[in-house]
């Protein structure tokens, strides 16, 4: 099956079971919840929860509910991450962010409830019989570590906080500075997904740490593909353009040209195929580290 | 021991092992981190996580991060609470409210870590030998749902997005209104507390329901004296005072008078003792539910 399609189909079977997951009733706050998880996006996060479980061993129904507890914290990341106090984004794909539709306290209430809910749904993976009680407390701190403090909130707070003090730092510092963002902001969440679907699974430590490291090049590929999108794709096509810009945020292009980040971003998808060697059908991996920085949107 | 000083030395227990929890560093976050959890308080929910399972025969040493956790949860829930989007105040406990110090983007960011490392502590847990997984995954469980959107954020929710709606109503839609929120938004995580700490000593489910029912009519009592104080108690003791007449806030008070409201809460509390009968060692819980009636701040 090209990747494409296959991404297509996990798509499916993911929208499926986050809407299952999701509360039913007309509430403003559940109303919220519901926009922002079916706007869309490329449920690249939960693909890679069942990519990794599959890798070693493992079900797509026995890591399904963390696939979606990995979609219901990323969404959650967007919807706080937009807030006025915040990048204070009118736009997500092309529609009006949570706050903009819903007012801010449902934006703040259905972000806080998306991420309370996803550590619910890693406590309903143990109602599975394959995944063993003690892969589900290791799976839940991996997340845990990789969404707070020292992962992706990290990284957000020193971009949203430190934004627009760029031009007062030298170049090797503001270097050292976007690495540790995107790696926090982004690639932290991409590697416990994998992590997460590989633990549930019951994989070997070789197992864990290379797909920890394939996650974090991927994840930094895709960061730096998404920092030249702002620049140049289609705004149709990317629901928003050039807020980067705008909000005078540190990005890639901006510091090592276009052309310069695009030779990073290869070498690190050069460097995560060979990451995933030990693995005999890691064939969907590979290619979607080339997808990663061949998209358009 | 008197309860008062019983109360004082568990207090400073908890706060030792909150220091050890909470990120040492001077970034602006793990800043704001600590300013909240350091702002006081008097460790209500932690000191129930350790009296749940110290009468289901379980250790301090054993549930000491999972009370940490509730703790976390609870100063989450009340610097998001504070925002200006929600409740819009300028003090708690006496000094300036997180996003009057660290700004806005700050506080949320610190509320979103709080939360998030609350359940890195509950796996933390599964680090003593004495919490057995499945009952780390369990207490996980009732965490997540007592604080979520059909617990905590869900009272939260209508108490916000509600305000000054009050008046609308017919009085006995009102007062089913300000059950369901004094039961969601306080209620669920002091039930909860006590149940995370009985359920991680392995108590039975007789135990976990007497527990959850005493905490069920305690909490309900406590948030009935909170809405009293903010009528009554010395602005200096409090370190606010009436702010919910300010916001428009639907209060016990406001719906049964003062005495009918004391009434309430007294009949609340012995039905909360009559709740733990079954313990033989029960005496600091009969001793905190008068307690929580009859304190002044």
């Amino acid at each position: 099956m090209k990747l494409v399609d296959y991404l297509k189909q996990q798509g499916r079977l993911i929208d499926r079971a986050l809407i299952k997951f999701l509360p039913a009733d007309n509430s403003l706050i559940a109303c919220a919840m519901r926009y922002s998880i079916c706007a869309g996006g490329k449920r690249l996060r939960p693909i890679l929860v069942i990519e990794g479980a599959r890798l070693c061993g493992g079900t797509v129904a026995q890591v399904l509910p963390a696939a979606c507890a990995l979609e219901f914290i990323h969404t959650y990341s967007l919807i706080h991450d937009d807030l006025p106090a915040m990048d204070n984004d009118d736009l997500r794909r092309g529609k009006p962010t949570s706050h903009k539709k819903f007012g801010e306290a449902a934006a703040i209430l259905a972000g806080d409830a998306l991420l309370t809910d996803a550590f619910r749904l890693m406590s309903v993976c143990a109602d599975n019989k394959r995944n063993r009680p003690e892969r589900v407390v290791e799976a839940t701190a991996v997340l845990s570590v990789a969404a707070g403090y020292r992962g992706m909130i990290g990284g957000q707070a020193k971009d949203t906080i430190e934004q627009g003090t760029w031009h007062k730092k030298s170049i090797s510092l503001a270097k050292r500075d976007i690495e540790y963002i995107h790696l926090t902001k982004t690639a932290a969440l991409i590697q416990a997904s994998l992590v997460v679907g590989a633990t549930l699974a019951g994989a070997t430590s070789l197992q864990k740490t290379a797909l920890n490291s394939y996650g974090r090049n991927i994840g930094l590929a895709f960061q730096i593909a998404d920092d030249i999108l702002d620049l140049t794709a289609d705004k149709k096509l990317l629901g928003k353009r050039g807020s980067d810009r705008e909000n005078n945020k540190l990005t890639y292009p901006a510091l090592y040209g276009i052309e310069g980040s695009r030779q990073l971003s290869e070498k690190l998808i050069k460097e995560a195929k060979g990451n995933i060697r030990l693995f005999k059908q890691a064939s969907m991996l590979e290619q979607l580290a080339d997808y990663i920085v061949e998209r358009k949107y």
